[in-house]
């Protein structure tokens, strides 16, 4: 999608470098930053200068590939393999790419690897486009409809970035809004700001005002009063791992959205390439919520009077805070999932329909 | 309560001036204001520097006081009343003490009229003292239960602030957890940071901190995932305006918490004196929700590397954002309304049993 105008994916691979956008530094500042081995793939996941489960499985898997730059040993990838899975621990699409890196690998002589594994990081990258694409497309079907019957700007509130940027392109969640806005469809988002990193305020808000989609910005506490008042005619949010049972691992939030939309008959829709989809876990509760260091909550930065970014200490230093990434929105608070296949009920029937 | 170990209330007067502690630059600086004028009372409000309904209330009725000193006319008064009920429109105590104040002062002369306005603010604010405090004391008994039950720590989570500093002394929610505190009952606060003006960060944080109260700053969206893995045994939050109906105008955020908390069996309390209850307004759309300057939400003030208060902008200038104030939490949501005459369930048969 369109940065300055210009056409950019989130990852690309460019003279044994991987080139990334650094979302750290969105919006105040754009820049793309190299990864040359497979700790820098780490350190982009950790820190999250590439983030959203999409996104961090492609990172992984080129991290891969240059792991094999970096040391063409079978030892030395496996070791990569575990590092790269153990750097953050609940969007499931991580382990799903170095998975299927891996199974590729296997067994290949160590004259074809780089170029084997070059080519399946490129297929996963390719085929999610692909499957955002169709997300889009199978989505925009429900925005239409809203379009039709309101005959008025359709309001779509979304948490977090679930957007191109947390993909390679299109985004999930945003999607369908990028396929509606093409068509000539009046929406309008709301965007959540989504404390404590404010990816919503930072990244989504962003990249809509870089395509021309109206939004606004609304602190996380402001979702329900709007349902209330009628002003969102549906949700859309994006998920890190959907369990085979339809329950919902999402940004930390999530659930008090859908909790929401229920109370006000919202429809609250998730939408997912199936990379996302967990078919090992059935309870939810087995779920790895990733707790991060406190001060994300704490510290901010932001741009001074002198258009400096500075980093400011927002709390009292004798507060205590604690940081959780996710939480879990059950299948019984979903509408549909909108998928890459189609759309389907937060079910093993409705996910099972589509893809087994 | 305490302050770096002394004794505070959040407003007193004193030679003819009505002293404040600006709460606008809590946590980082403790700073005692000077109030002088009806407008300085009506600056404090609007910008709040003084907040939370009851404390609104009081500095109106103390604003009346400053009126009749600058100038001792009728229509002066007048005017003065009319300019402070307008400067927040949606806690209900800020027209309460104001009626209360002029209903009292209607046909006195002006010989008398400064002593009874002063008699009148001072009897406001004790009377809130003397409710806060009894708040306490009998929304102990719901947490001394709890505890007796669970033979631990009882978490509680609260989301705003509705402590002390909101009041004159004790607080409305807080003050179950300072009497259970006293009774050498463990507790622990799940602070809701409270955005976009981060009071429960700023403000309860601070003063539990003060008051020796384990407390932990939780992202606004975390409160969902805490109460589904069982680490919160209670809800307690203050209102703005809670209408004889039950239901609950407060904080923006709060319905979230009580959607959580009853899809989760947790118990929901809304704490309040009398003088927050609406009898005139039935239907809850009929209260007027606060909408603030946007700059609320995309500038963010906190300490930099120097120990040097800053304001920065958090967002891209390009994005808009929206800042309503409040949310409506339903009757249906709320477990009881724990008031200064005991606690009684959130609607009309339960709030004309204790009050009418």
């Amino acid at each position: 999608m369109n940065i300055n105008g210009n056409a950019y994916r989130t990852i690309w691979f460019e003279s044994n470098t991987v080139k990334i956008i650094d979302q750290t530094k969105l919006p105040h500042q754009f820049f793309i930053k190299d990864l040359k081995t497979v700790k820098d793939s780490i350190n982009a996941i950790k820190t999250m200068e590439v983030r959203g489960a999409p996104l961090i499985g492609a990172t992984a898997a080129y991290g891969l590939v240059l792991s094999i730059i970096e040391n063409n040993d079978q030892s030395f990838l496996q070791k990569s393999s575990e590092d790269l899975i153990a750097s953050r621990p609940t969007a499931i699409n991580l382990k799903w790419a170095i998975d299927r890196m891996m199974k590729k690998l296997s067994g290949v002589n160590s004259n074809e690897i780089l170029r084997i594994a070059l080519e399946e990081a490129k297929m996963i990258v390719e085929e999610d486009v692909e499957f955002c694409k169709n997300i889009g497309i199978n989505g925009l079907k429900i925005i239409e409809k809203i379009s039709n019957k309101k005959k008025d700007t359709v309001n779509i509130l979304t948490h977090c970035n679930a957007g191109w940027l947390a993909t390679i392109d299109w985004g999930t969640a945003t999607s369908p809004i990028y396929q509606a806005h093409k068509k000539g469809i009046k929406v309008h988002v709301w965007v959540d700001e989504t404390r404590p990193r404010n990816q919503g305020a930072n990244l989504t808000s962003y990249e809509l005002n870089e395509e021309g989609i109206p939004n606004t910005i609304i602190a996380d506490n402001t979702g329900g009063i709007l349902m209330q008042r009628g002003q969102v005619d549906i949700c859309i949010v994006g998920t890190d791992r959907t369990l085979f049972t339809g329950d919902v691992t999402n940004k930390i939030g999530t659930y008090l959205k859908a909790l929401a939309a229920k109370d006000n008959n919202v429809p609250f829709y998730v939408a997912l390439p199936s990379s996302t989809i967990d078919w090992s876990i059935k309870d939810s509760k087995d779920i790895p919520i990733e707790e991060r260091d406190p001060e994300e909550l704490s510290y901010i930065e932001g741009l001074d009077k002198d258009n400096k970014l500075q980093k400011v200490l927002i709390y009292s230093e004798k507060s205590k805070a604690l940081n959780l990434a996710f939480d879990i929105t059950p299948a019984r608070l979903v509408t549909g999932l909108i998928t890459e296949k189609g759309i389907c009920e937060a079910s093993e029937k409705g996910l099972k329909g589509l893809f087994k």
